[in-house]
């Protein structure tokens, strides 16, 4: 059993390499769930998501997010009734949404339900839940606490951020099924996901990092940070705000103590002696990932790499 | 203050024409709710839908019901996670939905949600559900019961009616917004709806007929039946399972003592005695809407009828 961390789109495409390279039914993706939101009474899990379609292969390839060909004729019918519409909602994925809040108010859990929606799908992996109590990612800025999707989509995380709390997450516990996948994995993965809005999250539910340190298997981080920049969203700029170095060696400090190995893009080659230094061993590949081959190929090798065979 | 009684489309179409003819702020539209069903956990009121979207100019004038120019993303996506689609919610119709089931969750009542759902798409008049309470709408067949949308749009009508029951409406009441508009109804106009279907699930809300009876405004019925034929939908096949005349004047006869007038189509002038010697005036006109102009030529001389004037 392979086991990755992950949040959104950078996750989602680790995580689509990885389904590709690990025989069916042995991977498990843990998902961040602190920007999970309610909009017009539907319980919105936006990584949970795009993981889901990632690995249903009905991704929306050039946004990242949502599902390939969606239209958005819903949500201009929700402005006309003068409802927000800053949120893109799609059509299609309207359907995964309603059907969510439906199985969630007849009392599933957040674990079940995402079960279901992924095997009806068609998706072999499981796709786990970080917990299924409610925990809400809020980022404090200078103008004041945002709620998650506030910060991120309708101010376009512009704004500088002084630190983040995780509303909720006193109350949170791994599932069953996060404890399982935890005993059971020979290989951890943190996919090239935001540190801190989508790793952080997860680490926060009590016990988890616990569990982590119990698991005897060998523990990688992808860097999300290329050349200094985050390949997508704002990393780079949570590194300098929250007082980190904005580059790889940044964001490996923040892994060290957590895994055994890194990997880091070529144009960053030069950092590899400073993330040694760290104690961790690094692999140094291509790690931008646009085609679906890049996304297999990387998966590839971080395994490879992470399991002591390359 | 002119007050209709109404169903779905034929019933939307002369809401229209009166809304058309009446003066701002002076039309109620009281609306069957017996229709109303629950799918993917949204609360679904097809007759309210249709009679607002009418009202609000943006009805879909081909099919009478939905949205101009509306699509089924959504639904085919809940038919890709093995839901059934018969039902045709458009995209632009799912935003009602969602918002109606976010209010009513928010402990609204269904007349307090559908006065803002209609104020935010700009319509002046007064829709108002026949009750707050649930009735749900029970055909009878040989092959046993089915919910009122099983029998309408799973089965196309195509059933033999034994008989209707209307689930819960011994615990419904008159709305007070019903109490009021009936209380000072200057004419109670029941619109060519049919008049099994969407007209006897309000008049089966206990204390309904009594309000009726004690309004001393002119009445009026418009035939829903032409020629022998239903203009749409399936009264004329319901006239004949329930034992009634198929006719204009198997119509008038179900209401004879419930209106003073009656309003019948040109093709069926010959039924006019017949249905004199039942004790009510007939306007014999034309009764087929088919363009606005149409919807307000009735809406005028039912109007105007009904009041003596001509």
């Amino acid at each position: 059993m392979i086991v990755a961390f992950a949040g959104g789109v950078g996750g989602a495409k680790l995580a689509f390499g990885l389904y590709q390279e690990v025989p069916l039914g042995e991977l498990a993706v843990i998902v961040n769930t602190g920007d999970d939101l309610e909009m017009y009474g539907l319980h919105i899990s936006p990584d949970l998501d795009t993981v889901m379609y990632s690995l249903a292969g009905i991704a929306n390839h050039i946004t990242g997010w949502g599902i390939e060909g969606d239209t958005f004729y819903a949500l201009k019918a929700l402005a006309r009734y003068g409802e927000e519409s800053w949120f893109g909602l799609g059509d299609q994925d309207l359907a995964t949404h309603i059907l969510r809040t439906k199985m969630l108010g007849e009392g599933q859990s957040l674990t079940a339900v995402t079960r279901s929606l992924a095997a009806r799908l068609g998706v072999k992996a499981s796709l786990l839940p970080m917990c299924d109590q409610r925990v809400a990612t809020v980022v404090e800025t200078p103008g004041g606490p945002l709620p998650f999707q506030d910060y991120f989509v309708r101010r376009g995380a512009s704004d500088r951020v002084l630190g983040l709390r995780f509303e909720g997450v006193e109350r949170a516990k791994p599932t069953p099924e996060v404890e399982r996948a935890l005993s059971t994995a020979e290989l951890i993965v943190f996919a090239p996901s935001n540190p801190f809005l989508s790793i952080q999250p997860i680490l926060a539910v009590p016990g988890l990092r616990g569990l982590l340190s119990k698991c005897p298997a060998p523990k990688v981080a992808v860097s999300p940070v290329i050349g200094g920049r985050a390949v997508r969203g704002p990393a780079d700029r949570l590194l300098r705000d929250l007082g980190h170095e904005v580059s790889t060696f940044g964001v490996a400090k923040i892994y060290a103590g957590l895994v055994n190995s890194f990997v880091i893009d070529e144009v960053d080659r030069q950092e590899a002696p400073r993330i040694e230094a760290l104690g961790l061993r690094v692999l140094v590949t291509k790690t931008l990932m646009n085609s679906a081959e890049d996304k297999k190929e990387l998966a590839r090798r971080t395994i490879r790499f992470a399991l002591g065979k390359e």
